[in-house]
């Protein structure tokens, strides 16, 4: 089924609270070579015709991301990429 | 740097109000060829030495999904693939 994947991750310079809470966890699960966890959101958009970049890309900027604090891309699923 | 990035999609039959909100606020801007929207996390995690697939799978297990209602994905970040 054609889909369009949109990742959106807070910008480098953000802090992510919610990854730095993950990332010193890893300590007591005896994981010690973790140097950064980030967390964003993935979207995935299913279209009923054709898969449209552009259309996700408005999509994306109106709905989907705070341009502030994030940064998206934007791209086709692969084929074989399942939803996880 | 050597980037491990895990996909973390709700199961495909468990409800997502949030990607539902997305989709039905869609008609509004004119969009009418989405037939769904799905919105998961994407988790970035760097490692200090080699990236390590196993490693991280098992930190998604213990933290970053609920294997009740979430599937999830493992994957090397490609070497051009920016944070978004």
């Amino acid at each position: 089924m054609p889909r369009v994947v949109v990742d959106v991750m807070l910008k480098p310079e953000i802090l992510d609270p919610q990854g730095q809470a993950v990332a010193n966890a890893l300590p007591r699960l005896g994981v010690t070579d973790v140097s950064s966890v980030r967390i964003g959101r993935r979207i995935e958009i299913e279209f009923s015709g054709q898969p449209d970049l552009d259309r996700a890309r408005e999509i994306a900027d109106k709905l989907l991301a705070n341009p502030v604090i994030e940064d998206y891309s934007i791209r086709l699923a692969d084929p074989e990429e399942s939803t996880p």
